[in-house]
């Protein structure tokens, strides 16, 4: 039987965002994905062909989405669900603590 | 977009376990389980048709798996991805804070 800690054996400052895949079924992908202060390139948008539930566990974040005049503030406990092709960007990560999401990516 | 917050607006101290769907797809169910002290009944194992990731949010529980001689004991951040009919029962939850799951149940 699978199972781990999302909140441990983060990583120290790497440079890249890491991501770590728990589970990965027909039409499903579990991850949990560690950021450090990283944020999308600006003008890139992520436009993914799956909807996707991402919750924040640690640390904060800014998403900002196509159209919205909002940005969306997150912090522990956060969800939000994305449809497919909703653009998408990540704004802002905070760095120490980390911040650690679990994302579940799904078609069909 | 439907969002919201797992570790807020937490029922206080109800007498049964609280169960909310927050997102639910073709083959994916994906819910807030709150227990305040909630377990199986003696006796009984659940016996799943579907495969079910779970993790812990805040709280702490036991779980028990059929044939195996060591309990599991979850504290925040602990995953375990649960196969289909792999029986298992939830031996204790603690009370306050209350215990706040995520889980994704999947079929297909």
């Amino acid at each position: 039987m699978q199972r781990g800690n999302l909140l441990t054996g983060l990583p120290s400052r790497p440079a890249e965002e890491q991501i770590e895949r728990l589970v990965e079924g027909r039409n499903i992908r579990i991850e949990r994905i560690v950021s450090t202060g990283q944020a999308s390139p600006t003008g890139f948008w992520y436009d993914q062909p799956d909807d996707e539930f991402v919750v924040l566990l640690s640390g904060a974040a800014r998403l900002r989405f196509e159209h919205d005049l909002l940005a969306l503030d997150m912090k522990p406990g956060d969800w939000v669900e994305i449809p497919a092709h909703r653009r998408h960007r990540v704004e802002w990560t905070q760095v120490e603590p980390p911040t650690v999401w679990l994302a579940v990516h799904r078609s069909g």
